[in-house]
């Protein structure tokens, strides 16, 4: 892949953990709810106030918080107690908190392929929180830019090249999302590298049809992103 | 000044109403808990909650209305009720939802001065509700660059700078509040036009110590931006 000049890697569940933080705070959640609703009422509810509040409050853990607060109102009839809500808001602080796990042979692939391409981190979500998992994670080194967008789609993607004066041609996407690091670097004519993490929420799900019109190239793990570099294609 | 090249722009209060939805959401808030506690201890309360958890979620809506969901339980010793603690998640969403307000005499002078500067937007805040408020302003098109930060202070400003190929002495930053628009910039060797709103954050005031040391230019009005640039300097 002789092209190639500039690789970017997505970030949450491909450089390090963050779908199971989410999926550890819900199994809280419904302990904390436990009383007054059943579990699987609960997770149905949590992704609709998820997905409506999407809209207004773009993605990340203060806005998951938020939903989970009127899940918990919703769902108890407003009999949930003005304890029990700081105990959720704590479940988000100890998110936010978190450390960064960075995923396995993460930082040795990032650091052989930096002698031969420009690496870029591309994520979506919270400025605030997104800034501060880099800054953990001590990764932020290997990157020449970082850019951290409200959403990941055609547009944004295509700004974010253009700023960076990047042609789609010398670029590769990396990431765990068909969604949001594949679709639309297809779309654009650019190339993708999927790497499935073992959990995807379902909002980054696509269906079958959509991703079987696709051409990306799915690896097990990034350790083998240098081997697959070196083909020609 | 004939030096100047790039004019950046704050948005919140410089361009655009945005304290004085604070204060009223704020009023609000307090009608919510007046059965519980006492106007004057409730603002000091809140603005303790905002102050601490600045360090956790940054700036922006969606922290300040989980500061506000904080304050009520502590303050209503858990008493307050969950269709109460769903009102304050109602203003939040209203402030997220609340219309633009352009500042008068904004558009005719960013129009004016885009025929002979590069202008920039350069706002710290909450990632996706700024890029709402800068789409929904209509104003986005007479900025060449938009840079949403998690923070304003001399690091954060020399890295816009680096990245857009600014040099300072080209530079000039236009905003309502000496701790993020000025001081950093008078630091940098850069310069900056102060001006004024009718309300400022408590979190955004300096001591007139640190104020009285800084070399900038303050003007009652944007509208006054073009004449004070033909000026030499």
């Amino acid at each position: 892949m002789k092209d190639i000049k500039v690789i970017a890697f997505d970030a949450d569940d491909t450089l390090w953990v963050n779908e199971t933080i989410f999926t550890v705070t819900q199994e809280r959640f419904k302990e904390i709810l436990s009383q007054y609703v059943r579990a699987e009422t609960l997770e149905e509810k949590l992704y609709g106030f998820e997905m409506r509040n999407l809209k207004i409050f773009g993605y990340g853990i203060k806005g998951f918080m938020l939903s989970m607060i009127e899940t918990a109102i919703e769902l108890s009839a407003g009999k949930i107690s003005g304890a029990e809500i700081q105990q959720i808001i704590n479940l988000g602080k100890v998110m936010l908190d978190h450390p960064v796990e960075v995923l396995p042979n993460v930082e040795e692939t990032l650091r052989a392929l930096k002698e031969s391409y420009t690496l870029m981190l591309i994520t979506k979500g919270d400025l605030f929180d997104q800034e501060s998992k880099i800054a953990r994670s001590g990764l932020a080194d290997y990157f020449s830019q970082v850019e951290i967008l409200s959403e990941k789609d055609e547009e944004t993607y295509r700004r974010v090249l253009k700023r960076n004066n990047v042609n789609v041609e010398e670029f590769l996407m990396v990431g765990n999302s068909l969604k949001s690091d594949v679709l639309p670097i297809c779309n654009l004519g650019a190339r993708a590298v999927y790497i499935p993490f073992h959990t995807t929420w379902a909002h980054e799900v696509i269906t079958p049809d959509t991703s079987a019109n696709l051409t990306y190239h799915e690896l097990p793990d990034i350790s083998l992103l240098p081997a697959y570099l070196q083909q020609e294609s």
